[in-house]
């Protein structure tokens, strides 16, 4: 949290950040187009719930994806949310420079670990996204201090690719690598394909805690793909990353990947983690009460999650607080 | 494992033994009646995938659980499937006896720590279950070595209580040790109503085996009611546990624990282990392949699971053993 420009609030008074995607990483994987309104009332409500970090957009061609084409707006309005770290993804230099001027408080660009899933995601190689980096990190660096975003390299396809199966270690420790090189003030791992494990998990994060030291590394991408992604949080919170990266109503995945589909649930994240006794900031009954903005928006879309079906336990403390499990 | 009947292929070559309860916790929460064929056809089906211990059925009266009537039968033909373990529920002393005749290699008495759930669920007090217990365990001892039971006390809503709430610490673990004063060879702990998170399991089990020691405590039972079942095993499997029960397409929960519903699923967690390089000896692919039979036998009835519907990451070896992750 270097970039001087992000709200103190995020990160005071909570032990586990959980940072909503799902207006980025789930509409991009959505066919219909939200209105930008109803983007609002989205961020709007789950900040209200006590959301400290929200994924809002991605400038990338409207013609890529045409459901993230008002990405600065959505910008414009968050940015006025007291306490949110608004955060947006940027494919390149160009989307660096979009997002500046939008005035993001994180930047996050994604670098796959598989070069073939790179070259079909973002259509460069290793090397491209990497001079891409140190690019975007050098525009940062001739900003005031005051409009400096947070610089994220996200080492996506990390626990594997559709495309190439198992992505050796020496290939993920390069880049890095190369990324803090590049200028980056962290990085990020992401289950892009839904592949991880919890050992797989805590070994990569050992391995890059390793290389780029444990404040370079602080949090993680997951998706559900294959029911894993609570326990790889759990594996991950092991490790003492603090950032959980999740969506409502686990909506969305990634559309260049094939097969690979659904974060985790916020929903679900954040009951484990207050169950646990880790304070996320955010009432869980406000947020899950958020889910109708969803409904209401897109039917038809399935919303996933199981407490909002189940309900909290009996004796739960629902005001985003721990459980009373001592009691009676 | 004290049971001298119980083969010697269900704990050798293997790291983790997961228990299918399928045929009794699934069964017993479906309404429709399973013909005995069918069962006999889907314990063959894992027990060929490779799992090495089936809970089959449920000596209760065919007028409470008529799904079970027919588990004599089943235990008689799961008893010549060479190498599983065969185990059954019992409520009480003639529950116990029935299993005995019928010659299972193990039997468990559920103690709910909610003394409401009970007396709703067995119609008795905590009292009157542990002396069950001792009659239990007093019988077992008069028989000859190779007709022993492996005797297990279940501690269920160990977790909380969906009529009570969460239960006090002191209260389990005296019933841990009533259960082992009773002559249990073992306990085991149910996290009945979904209840359960990562940091509660790891509390408990440090509890009860500081109360009953380590060897005493190797199993637990999970529900996946509010989607931490994995990371909940995960827990478990941090602390030494050894066996989870576990259930074909998630079928089951406990129908007399208002909302409680679903068992993990035993495919989704065969894939955590195996994906995490713990050998449980179950073929994956054949695993899934088992569902067809209740697919066919209940149509109509969901079934659960990740793993059946987003297929094995690429490079996953599926021979039952670890993932290939250091190819390439």
């Amino acid at each position: 949290m270097q970039g001087l420009d992000i709200p103190d609030a995020a990160i005071s008074g909570i032990d586990i950040l959980v940072s909503e995607v799902g207006p980025r990483d789930g509409l991009q994987s959505v066919s219909q187009i939200m209105p930008t309104e109803t983007k609002k009332a989205w961020i709007n409500a789950e900040a209200a719930a006590g959301v400290r970090e929200i994924e809002v957009g991605s400038f990338v061609p409207a013609s890529i994806l045409p459901q993230l084409a008002d990405t600065a707006e959505i910008v414009a309005h968050a940015r006025a949310i007291p306490g949110l770290t608004v955060a947006v993804l940027v494919p390149n230099m160009r989307g660096a420079v979009a997002a500046i001027e939008a005035g993001a408080h994180k930047i996050t660009l994604p670098l796959s670990v598989s070069e073939t899933h790179s070259l079909r995601n973002l259509r460069r190689t290793h090397d491209q996204v990497l001079a891409e980096a140190k690019e975007i990190a050098g525009l940062i660096a001739t900003l005031p201090a005051e409009r400096r975003p947070h610089f994220e390299g996200s080492l996506s396809t990390a626990f594997g690719c559709t495309l190439e199966g198992p992505i050796p270690d020496a290939q993920i420790a390069r880049l890095a690598e190369g990324l803090m090189a590049a200028g980056c003030d962290e990085i990020g791992i992401s289950d892009t394909t839904g592949y991880a494990d919890p050992a797989a998990v805590r070994r990569l994060i050992a391995l890059l805690h390793g290389v780029v030291g444990p404040q370079a590394l602080t949090g993680i991408h997951l998706h559900n793909t294959r029911g894993l992604g609570l326990a790889n949080a759990l594996a991950a919170l092991d490790c003492g990353l603090t950032t959980l990266d999740s969506s409502l109503g686990g909506l969305g995945g990634c559309p260049f990947a094939p097969g690979a589909s659904g974060n985790i649930v916020t929903e679900d994240l954040v009951f484990m983690l207050e169950a646990m006794g880790l304070r996320t900031g955010i009432d869980i009954d406000r947020l899950i009460a958020v889910r109708d903005i969803l409904c209401r928006a897109m039917p038809g879309e399935p919303l996933y999650g199981f407490i909002p079906d189940a309900g909290l336990p009996l004796g739960f403390n629902t005001a985003g607080t721990r459980r009373i499990k001592e009691a009676s």
